[in-house]
């Protein structure tokens, strides 16, 4: 099935409202949404989950590095009360409970919001899903929201735990860097995965050409869409980050933000060989096709230039006329049986010079 | 059909005139123009409907904000005499009355032009319908015309009226804002609209390629250039509009502005997914002309190949010859029988090994 | 036919002369070139035939605004003396009067010389007949050369004499951009013609897929390649003139150029639909032919599936051998019948729920 | 044949060498390499061959115009002198000799090297034969390198004996632009046999699609792509050329230098609209293959349709049953013709029906 | 096989580790590493194996040039002393031993990360073979890492040794680029390889098209794949390299610089002309298939339409009616004879009205 719903953004039930109304736009969730916080500096860390909303309001002045991670974005209150809290403009807030958002980023002054999408591999259904990420970078604290819970951000929980590398030393711009580039890491899982499908496809087209294979291809090409559609602009976003000219990005940080920004260019170069070979797929298994069309006709011509003159030659002598001298004849019969294989023999010779046999 | 009226701007019978001539080219229309004003700053707000023209004349120097919408631009005289009260520039005339604009963005010093289109999906013709919109917008003023009455503008009008959010806070470029928001929002109505049907045909087109099918790809392909040529423009426009250095855009509008370019982005995004999709439609479909057309040839290469062979044997012996020694043995046309089956499932058994049964 | 010459601008026979000799390079013309001039401000006016080259020199330096319009560029020594009196560069006389230019504008500080291609539609060979005309726009005098005499200037000649709209208020360089405007004017005739040709050949095809339908197609696109090419250069050239810090064009001009520039986007954007939708025809061409292909296929194999196993039965009771049971009993030859009926039946209910029928 | 060797450079066999090593990669020569000399300004003109190379030395200083012809590369020895001699940089000296280089210019300071090649037709092996030119533009001397002998550069060494144009008025830098001039020429008139070309195939298609039209579709492509390849950079190399910030291009020469860039924009024009000509021939032809299988088919079709079920009814009365009433009535046999008539004009009437007829 | 790896950066098993870690991610491999030491200037040279890695930690501060090259990056330990004795950034270190980079070049200030493919192609496999090649270049030492001890950089030692050209009068920079200059050479040669295939192919192509010379089109479009994703990004790279404001790279270095850029020109150039001609060999190759089916079609149809009515006419009076008047005359079975011939000679000669003979 083509699940188109995962290319559109929807507004339909949104018309009429004024921009900046946060409505959630997205797949029903019942779920509670949950907050945890994880507050440190080079000495000082805290984790905690955050029960009570207010309790994260006080990270906001503090002067460790606070990470807020919201997971499920569907309640809009508790978006909006939160948001209003760290002082957000209102399309943000909007944009944050509005999933389906194309990735951007967005200079604030005081703050950067970025919106992108974390990407898994869905073994079963042979689709990449996806799931919209929206972070806010302050000067001391990260505010990171999730449709659902996740652990793709629990390798960046467990390196400042126990402040392996230089995470606990940076400051809040490396955490967001941090966060990214983990996202950005999955695309390569992903990009694996459908490459084993790729040279699998490859295979089974050497063999032979089935209609389910062109499924495949046709369906691994709006997958290459679909993550397409996820990277660009996040490599725009990226790129625009590097280059902010705002106190919010450290310029130690900006070596790493080109790291991942590099990594974003191999998704692209890589999602756009997939496309070129998926063409070249298509191809040949065009050309297959033709070519097993070609074979069937000549199997088709080949019997049917031999026998039909056959048949005519036989009909000719069960004709009833009264008088037809060879009927008579001693040998006629096996003078006949000559002609047969002297005509089949011909017509092999003939088909043997053309190179179909 | 084809409907390519949509696509062309006609001026064949304007041929000869100045440039600034105020022609009306469009479909015929016959209604009274409808001229209302809504006029309101934080505290004040007032709705009329207007019947002599004059009365709002007055609104261009008031310090409120003045809203002047109007429902038809066929009747030359009307919009040249209004425009003429507002000075407005002859050209910009001319394109107001001039159906077919391709949308712009022009900055006259003292006011602001903007032509696009507003959009909407006829479900009964399956048909994306366009309706020009002007507007002008000027330090305390915006004069919006539309082809026709409709009820886009419907929801910026109740918010007005109530209240709500922060339009009535804001300045005239706010609500010039509001009114192409509206607009885009239609955007993603129709692109929602195409989606199913684009999800229908990918269906309809698993179960069986009909001609059909294939037509109606062909047409949404159709209905999307026409999508697509209302929308770059108009993109181009906004982001002018964003980064046009001129008093009448305020800073804080320049943030929504950056809001609904993104929307406009995402509209191509999506109808770029789309053609890619439609494409990839029409691949399938001819795929699977094609393996059908190899299955066609299967089923006549096999009853042909297993059959005429047959036939053949069976014409040997209706030959009349008077020496035919098998003709009088008493196993013979059992054998000959036998001579059917053994041939049958040889030609079978090729067919088995060819993979074509 | 082709018509490649259009398409090429020939120099063969130019190699070897010095860059800047004008040579005539173009259709063999015999007629005596004809030039006509008009002299006019706001409150003067006057128009007349030249009939002596010398008649015309002297308006070179009068204040008044003065259009020399010459018919003809075939005889290379009236353009050269006129040329070399109103001191135009060598290599602009060259392209004068060598035909098939690619549009272009120069600026020669003096001067600007532009020149572009007059379209005509001409209905009979259904074909983009082309004109080259050439403009030297000056302080007080604009001359405009033509191929042949025709009618497209005449508009301006008429709103010349009646002084209807701003044109005698204006300057040389208003005079220059109706010109431009006039003839940019005749490219929404052409698209208005040929879009008809496309909807009549949707209209057509959507009926029955002839080859003359693929022909058409392709003349057309041809066509469009051939407007493409006129228009594409012509837009660049306008743009570089509104853009032109030159005092050859006042402020109030460039108004007039940016709605001209609007106009070859707009033909440049319905070529490009009209190229789409070409290509969109032509894949419904082939798709026609190879929906037709399957149902002839489909009739054959019908056919052939089922009389070829019947025509195989009729043999077998053919055959003459002495001992064959069937032949005397006393309701064989019925039940063959019901036989034949059997086949039948099963052979359409086999084709029935493959869909064939 | 192919004949790749024109598209690549080969490099394999200098693989180890100091870059700046000049070696002589090319077709094998065994020529002698001739020096021609012209020196002149304009009163004084001087032409000679030079048979000992230290005769053109003393023309580095001279205030005169140098112009130093030499024909062939392939003596190492000889352009290595020549280049120290003149102060030529090392790699420049190796891309002399070097040849298939891709078009380019570079500065030195004092002086340019600019280097491109000589195209021509030749009509017998019906492809482009291409020659690298190489020219080092300084103060007072032109040094041009051209592989073998040739005469296109003859008719700017006959302008210059006797004077004609501005050619001896002009510096350096005007004579170098003269050759490039004298070169791009031969481009069109390529582009002229090539199109000559094209109208064949058009025509020819029109008659019949046949294997050998399709081969010269292909053919012409790849001149194309070879012609391509020599413009592109060439295009690229005169825009740097007239864009130079150099005292050695004085600007009355940009002119004529912008007017050459024009005729390469025109020649790639050209060449672009050929490929898409081309293009549209090779669907031509494709769709032209459809229509005549259709037909082919189509004939099939109703020749098996009509005789297969006419050739069952007779197989009928073929049979050898004792019991066959029909057999021994009177009329049956003028019946059964009136069913074969029946039969016929019922398989025409819905073969006419279906249009097939 | 599709050999996909050689694709795709792998990144899978790296997620979680802090950005900097270098893990060692390419084929296993077991042998040492070797490092090998040249220390020169215009006088001095040496030569040696380094056995104990301390060995040329001296060397980062030595006035002579130190070229330092690693072969094998899968000991992470190694490559980790030298980084951090050579002050390399981590990112540096991470992405040396992290095989299937994209090729980049990033300016730390005190030196320059250069990463980028050595290629070679593998007559046995008929593949190019890829191999990452890391350069860091500071002011008085060269670093290079390759994969695996390999030839390419030999004829560098070679030039060094022996001093010939300027190699050893120049610094650090030119060594760097002599290295890029030998890998990019190396490329030629693919490219001269490929060449020689294209040509092959196309030859084989003309004797007769097998589905064979289709597979090998289809994996020799994929090599040039390969080639761009290697070549592309090379290219940027030299390019910022040349353009760098950095003490680095010297003035005179960056004309050499240059020309290694104009090489890469080529090898794209020639990749993109390679792609151009094997899709036109992918054309030739379908419109060949068709042309075979038409002609497959053509025999079948001349056979069938010929046969079949003749054996229609011998059935006629193969039928068993006892009152069929021709059965009993004369010279019936002659006329008969007669009529088969008639019938043949007529189709024939309507099939060569068609010229299908």
């Amino acid at each position: 099935m083509l699940k188109i719903d995962r290319f559109i953004k929807k507004r339909a039930h949104k018309i009429g409202l004024p921009p900046g109304t946060p409505v959630y736009v997205g797949e029903k969730r019942e779920e509670k949404v949950r907050i945890s916080v994880v507050d440190y500096d080079e000495e000082f860390f805290e984790e905690k989950e955050v029960s009570r909303l207010e309790d994260c309001f006080g990270l906001k002045d503090t002067p460790t590095v606070s990470w807020i991670n919201v997971d499920g974005v569907h309640d809009v209150q508790i978006i909006n009360s939160l948001s209003s809290n760290f002082d957000l403009h209102p399309l943000v807030v909007e944009d944050i409970v509005h999933l389906n958002q194309r990735p951007k980023m967005e200079d604030f002054g005081d703050y950067i919001y970025i919106v992108f999408n974390m990407l898994i591999y869905d073994e079963d259904a042979k689709e990449i899903k996806g799931e919209q990420v929206s972070l806010i970078l302050a000067g001391h604290f990260v505010i990171s929201f999730q449709e659902r819970p996740g652990d793709i951000f629990d390798v960046i929980r467990e390196r400042l735990r126990n402040g392996k590398g230089r995470i606990r030393k940076m400051k809040a711009d490396y955490l967001a860097y941090s966060l990214i580039d983990a996202v950005v890491d999955q695309y390569f899982v992903i990009l694996e995965k459908i490459g084993e499908r790729v040279e699998e496809l490859e295979d089974s087209l050497i063999q032979s050409a089935q209609p389910a294979t062109m499924h495949d291809i046709h369906r691994l090409k709006r997958e290459m869409l679909f993550l397409r559609k996820s990277v660009w602009p996040l490599r725009e976003s990226i790129s625009g980050l590097e280059k902010l000219e705002s106190t919010l990005i450290k310029k130690t940080t900006q070596k790493y933000l080109r790291d991942v920004y590099d990594h974003t260019i191999q998704v692209i170069d890589t999602v756009e060989t997939f496309r070129d070979m998926l063409s070249g797929l298509h191809d040949t298994y065009l050309t297959s096709i033709s070519n097993r069309m070609n074979e069937i006709m000549k199997v088709l011509t080949i019997f049917a230039s031999i026998f039909i003159p056959l048949t005519f030659i036989a009909g000719i002598y069960g004709m009833n006329f009264s008088y037809m001298p060879e009927l008579g004849w001693r040998w006629s019969y096996f003078g006949v049986w000559g002609l047969f294989v002297a005509v089949t023999v011909l017509m092999l010779l003939y088909f043997k010079k053309k190179k179909w046999l």
